[in-house]
């Protein structure tokens, strides 16, 4: 049997690391670290390195590190190309487990926030999971999500009394019908989607590189803030090649 | 200046602590535990000092425990129920804050799972650092949430691709159009909602006392697993008094 643990590293800092999650990096063997191309790709890198020099200092496990997947836009629009992105991911988890961890040894994967939101990874390993008739499983170990991390920093509750909350993308931000949005909290969004919702009395709460040094909030009325916010976010992405940020949108109390 | 450090302890055992979450406890003078009525209270009260056990085993930090508020039904409804309520809430720590904890000294508030999801201590201590002049201020602790645990496991991802979560109550779910149900996940649920929802497709993953030692978990298509759901949340309320659960809604992909 082989296991691999795919385990939530917070937001960046070794200090949102778990009991739980640093228990379980402790007992690995064989960590798998996915390198994005790109510019930020040395400071992701580094950052689950320094969370094994900190808890794992004597060594005594292999790193893999294999190139990730680039997604690919495909001309068959969206769908088709997370599909074909997905299944290049899928062949490389498979051979990863294959060739790099040897029967009743224990793989690690340190995955950025939390493993359940908006990262597709789970359901790639439990469908080799479930193929493997028996000689293959794995375990989730969550971590603090930026989502937390947004609400934590800005002093806020992600909702008022009895409130909903939506989880969302900036492509379905941009679709969604202004009226019915009350606290929605947008990740993965390139595009600034907020900007089209302008005049609907809604307050943003926006966080940028959340948890890393220089991560940044901006908060207030989305008429406001928005074009500072903007800039912000432009200058940000600029200094180091990319920027991971999340939201919050609030409809303004009457 | 007074501060107050509000610790999400995630659901139940210290191994869901952050490391940051210990080194905030670790500089705390003065914790304060709410205690609940009801058969379950000395479990949730044992939970939290388990966790000073573990990581204040010296001492040397006081510790004061009142009485939660109570939520009353009122006359007025729901809306007007709550606010008493958190009146209420808000009076003790104004209370708490003003007589137990001196100038320049941490307090500490140990909070079940997350702060920022379904908890309005964060808007109440807002406030009432609000109204200090600056003589009192907080910070939040993320934890992992009973969202995240479910997720986690379930072995499932909280939502599928591009796909949009919810997170929502029992009272909302109640209300809610079933076409509209994609990703809900359903909290402060005692009148088990779900049950409504016999027939739309959906599946449910259930979590029952997440973290705890008689964790729960039960999937499979609503309209097959519902009933069993329901009893066996009955009996696990019955064994000890009370149950905390939430559950995942999602419709079952063609």
């Amino acid at each position: 049997m082989k296991h691999l643990y795919l385990i939530g590293m917070g937001p960046g800092s070794p200090e949102y690391l778990t009991v739980q999650a640093i228990e379980t990096l402790k007992r690995v063997d064989v960590f798998f670290l996915l390198e994005k191309e790109g510019r930020g790709k040395d400071k992701l890198l580094a950052m689950r390195q320094a969370i094994l020099e900190l808890y794992r200092p004597e060594g005594g496990y292999r790193l893999v590190i294999a190139p990730s997947p680039e997604r690919q836009t495909l001309p068959g629009g969206y769908q088709e190309t997370v599909r074909a992105w997905h299944e290049n991911k899928l062949a490389l988890f498979a051979r990863l487990i294959a060739d790099e961890l040897q029967d009743s040894e224990q793989g690690g994967l340190l995955l950025w926030g939390d493993p359940s939101i908006y990262d597709q990874t789970v359901s790639l390993i439990a469908e080799l999971a479930g193929r493997s008739g028996g000689k293959f499983d794995f375990t989730i170990i969550p971590g603090i999500s930026a989502v937390q991390m947004l609400a934590a920093r800005h002093r806020i509750p992600l909702n008022r009394v009895g409130e909903e909350i939506l989880i969302t993308t900036g492509r379905e931000l941009a679709r969604a019908d202004p009226a019915q949005i009350h606290n929605a909290v947008v990740m993965l969004d390139g595009q600034c989607a907020f900007q089209h919702l302008r005049g609907q009395d809604l307050e943003i709460y926006w966080g940028g590189n959340l948890g890393c040094p220089d991560e940044t909030l901006i908060a207030g009325p989305l008429d406001q803030v928005g074009d500072a916010l903007i800039q912000t976010r432009d200058r940000l992405r600029e200094a180091q090649g990319w920027i991971m940020d999340t939201y919050l949108l609030r409809r303004r109390k009457l």
